[in-house]
């Protein structure tokens, strides 16, 4: 542990602190009465809804928080875009008002920092102005999520074309995606990280198929929010939809954790400020009886203290870890970035838990946003690398200085 | 604490304990493989498949495992009750195939042991013949749960009619019911525990409508698993229609308690036994690398031995339960009622837990039965009395002891 | 987990059950009130008085309850055995009140099996009738306890003597021991599991040096209850002290496990159940203001209701687990054996915390047995191998029946 | 929850991030070595030992770290006092070294911040020098020190004196204290927070008795870590000795609290850091067999990450409340001073009975500090208020908000 540093956070302008309060007010004002149509899965009038929303996010300066300027972004700091998403994170619509939801954000990060200018032309501009949504291709029903080194799917030179073949699942957004970063093995003589390579591959490839939407806690959604089974045979496309070098696929899929975990881990911390926030409300002013409101219970006053204590301390602790790859690059701090992962992915899960008691019959239904997060953010502990990965690894290097 | 007793257990006879292995078989077999059309939504197909499997539990003597003989079912002793029912625990498809799911076995229950000939002609005769489905209509969401004496629907005594209105949620297997046991307040000025009646209503009676079927996780549901929003609105029934006498509402409530109790704790628990068996058999086979399964892994191990040391002393003490129930009566064991609901629901939550996390992804989707129990089941810590109120009373009991 | 059996407990003979009852009241009357002589560290008083209590253990029929007749015993089965030592264990003088205290319990168990009649004259008869105590010389600093097959001390076989060097230490009782039973490698080159046996060491053989009473949560404490770090330095025995045959030493000391087992399993639930007494009647009647006591804290009726559930829940298992050896032999029940110390060991750790918490300021002093077993039975996760030893090994046979 | 702020924590000088390293040199090289001397009870070679640590101390500017500049201390903020906090607590002897440890730190600044001239000549300037210890004598047996406000011992004016009489008991450091201030109800009919004052009691007066040393955990103790029963027969003080005026005892020992509380949570993470440094370290080089260290099993890996992730956050959570506390007044902050204590003590409690069982057997014993921590520190969710009475006044304050 050597010396345990003293904390060092950056300091925001007012101006920004400005904004964050304004983007609270915008949430609360223009999304959070339209989660009614998404929990009803009424999509078309829910993509009608968010347009004018998408709108004012764009004239407001939300759009593209987490993208540098010069691509029509905001170009905030990690420490910053962690910040406004949180914000984002209270309602489920947040971050796709923004355009900056998985996996297209992390798309358009690669694409930004490996892409070519005519790979940029082509996928990253229309993904940019929110025309077209992408998806991330890795995951395979045949290997452990938790070892995404060990993969079957292709891809094969022939002349100036790849072609791949392969079968994917839980391909977040696949369904109604404009294309797809595919991670495929290009050189299995490799050693195991450098095997696979990432290949653009437009959905309307031929020998693409899109299998099934899976029901994920019995929802098959649609857009951004579904999780598709996918198959890719004899798909071809040109070499010069490689990013990058071939034998980069993992290295570049690394370099997409550390902003993803920012982004990841403080949503989460605006859920469970949000959930906080309906629970604190109920507690305080359902009535048991003609006396007493449920927040006159022991049981309840313990749980909102716990909820706000684990949110509070998990909030600096990934907040710190944004403003330390801000100064020293996600690498250095790559303890850090497995800490948080599991850490906060623990403190969503069990305030979801409490809320959803606090609630009572209440919280099982989707009146509340709570039974919606409940069931589909108990995924935060397994997508990204299960917790049991993440610790194992963070104690090893954390024993190496003891050796 | 007095003197902690001598366990004693009943013995069951051999023939009792072939019935048993000839039931796990009958699920594995017949019931298992239809569980893919309930997760599914396809109610038109599983319940024409459903109809040769209840065909088949009629016939092997399984129907009505609650019910006594003189009405037409087996007439098992709680405590063989808790064990079938435990059996058909391990599909959620078990107790509609036997017609011993809630609520209809609790209504059925009430009418045995206090409906009048007229009334069980009319009502419990096809519901045991599972002709019909029925609904118990008492939450009321203005009220909290925990708390049932508050009510405000009311029965108000009209010539020979009463004259129902008030509202009510989570009325389970509301849609479809041909019936209702509605409590209703029919003595405002009377002791709360003494103000309410339980009458039966009609779902064809003029005035009552059904609102929707609440979405519960995220799914409306149909039949026997969906929850209800409904209204009465000055819905009228002959005072005939009356379950005991005026004022006995809560008092017969109570008596459902006990064996519902069995009912559902053994229920959980052939739930838990068969997460453990999916999560067990996933671990040891489920290839992490070509050396190694994923059971390979300390955490899983972990998980897999606290279950299963969970599951296994929870059952004895719900056996041990309803073993004393049988010889003692439900009233001189409350205290055994209280205690293993909050503690069997723990466990269930826990198992269902660590079954997800040991399937990673699969876990999260409808490919295993998991995640259905997952984000339904986690309903088992409020209905019936959340947790924190059966806590509370059992402690007030045990310390009256040491006063 | 093929299929879950239906629970077989035994019955007791009322005779039987009027013998437990007699045992609580004296604990309760004659034990209970020593106990504050052993707080204090007040050795010579506390074998005075305990002294008359052991003539009346043996008076009443509870002397050497776990011994068989034909050696003075009691002769109780493994099951009566259990519910004898949860009695015992309601006070930390119970289990040496009638000379079935570890380690001597242990060793008996071996001489009896497997010592040789001259053995069984030499050290055998004065264990039990009291006069003198044992120890059980295994675990070593240099290596790790959980896996007790790594082992440096040696005895090396010379003429018709043993000779004997090594280092061991939390040698529990070794203080003021007549003997010792050594476990050393008499083959080096022997698989693991045949390389060690057991020797007779007695105290007074020349070589064997006491180092120190090892200060076990800041306790040196003495006689039965303390700890010792021990060498053995050219140690000669004569080769008639073997026990059994060169290489046995491991399978003798497996055998001493599951009767052993079921001995602290059944001690820590009498200890858990005297610590809800306390914090039971501590909480009902420790006054908070004029009107409230303790007891009326939400907070504290939660930690009453889910103490006794784990106690009762795990008594019930482990009674389980005392009738599955008495029928099958502890070998056909290994897994129970396994699953029990991690489970009980844990509700023992969490009844205490609780039990230690209920009671405030008081709960950290001496002035109640709480503190002292808070922190000595903190060893129950450690001694007779740590939980995750168990843990792991329960699992990887549970798997085996998935492949 | 209003607004989610951004962090603020303020910035350190280079010198003082010098200092703080230096400070942890010291405490490896002087203190640590000395430990054992305390862990054996050797109260004499400790004293002589520590007192060239302490000139040290002085020397390098540590002494008083949180005492203002004219009274001779350090003069830091809470903000640098908590780092500094953090650094000594890593030792036993930490605090003491510096003449900063409980209750000695509060009283000096109780005296300095309320104390007359002539107080502070007699009492408080020898305290600075470390001349003398005090006490502080609030707790009494016959009233839960949940609830302070209820207090029997009562201070009656005569002339010019006060008649002290009362009962108290965990007054730390009773023993070889110089004087007391004592906790009184001076006005019996006030409003139970306007009762009672705080008066100075020198030990050599008449009438005072210290009863007992209260063997907390098994041990005595001496000095400032012992905790005594204590009694005040007809106690006679000048009215002088009052500290600020009648009626304020309940105000000013409220002050005390915020100050106190960074004091200990800090102190707390440095045992936990230090838990955890030994712990790493075991689990990095112990062997378990030839080609196995401790640090391999993932069991040991969950618990080092999870320690690390608890700490590394609780520290952030204590940090920015002293940083609040230094802008904004503790009685701002309030809401977190309730929050950083529970959950700072359970972090606590965590991360050592981790550590303690990463060590196996050694963890029981003295041979490190944990097992004593672990003993200790249990008291810690109890004094300065439990936990729950924490909890509840957190969770009313968060409620509020929202009525």
């Amino acid at each position: 542990m050597n010396f345990t540093p003293v904390p060092d956070f950056p300091s925001v302008t007012p101006s920004f602190q400005a904004k964050l309060e304004r983007l609270k007010a915008i949430v609360d004002e223009h999304l959070i009465p339209l989660e009614s149509l998404m929990l009803a899965g009424n999509q078309d009038a829910l993509e009608g809804a968010l347009a004018p929303v998408k709108a004012l996010m764009k004239k407001e300066g939300f759009w593209l928080p987490q993208v540098p300027k010069d691509f029509g972004g905001q170009g905030f700091s990690l420490y910053e875009h962690g910040l406004i998403s949180e914000q984002l994170g209270r309602s489920m619509l947040g971050h796709v008002s923004c355009n900056c939801q998985a996996p297209d954000a992390g798309n358009m990060e690669v694409l930004i920092e490996r892409g070519t200018p005519a790979q940029q032309d082509t996928f990253l501009k229309p993904l940019l102005t929110g025309e077209i949504r992408s998806a991330f291709a890795m995951t395979e029903p045949e290997h452990a999520g938790s070892n995404p080194v060990i993969m079957s799917t292709r891809a094969v030179r022939d002349g100036d074309d790849y072609v791949i073949n392969g079968h994917k699942w839980y391909t977040t957004g696949a369904d109604g995606a404009a294309f797809f970063i595919v991670m495929a093995v290009t050189d299995p003589e490799a050693a195991p990280h450098e095997a696979a390579s990432q290949i653009l591959v437009p959905a309307d490839t031929k020998g693409y198929r899109h299998i099934r939407n899976i029901a994920v806690m019995g929802e098959t959604c649609w857009g951004h929010n579904s999780h598709a089974e996918i198959e890719f045979k004899d798909v071809r496309v040109p070499v010069s939809n490689l990013i990058g070098k071939e034998g980069e696929g993992f290295k570049i899929a690394q370099q997409r954790l550390g902003p993803g975990r920012i982004h990841h881990c403080m949503r989460w911390l605006g859920i469970c400020s949000r959930a906080f926030e309906l629970a604190a409300r109920y507690a305080a002013n359902r009535q048991l009886t003609h006396t007493q409101v449920l927040g006159d219970q022991q049981a309840i006053q313990f749980w909102l203290a716990e909820m706000r204590a684990e949110i509070e301390s998990a909030r600096l602790l990934v907040l710190d870890t944004a403003a330390r790859i801000d100064r020293e690059g996600q690498y250095a701090v790559r303890n850090n970035v497995s800490m948080i992962k599991f850490h906060t992915a623990g403190v969503l899960q069990r305030t979801l838990d409490r809320a959803l008691q606090i609630h009572g019959a209440l919280g099982m239904c989707d009146d509340t946003p709570i039974a919606f997060w409940y069931r589909h953010e108990r995924a935060a502990r397994i997508y990204d690398g299960p917790d049991e990965t993440h610790k194992r690894a963070f104690a090893r290097r954390l024993m190496k200085e003891f050796e």
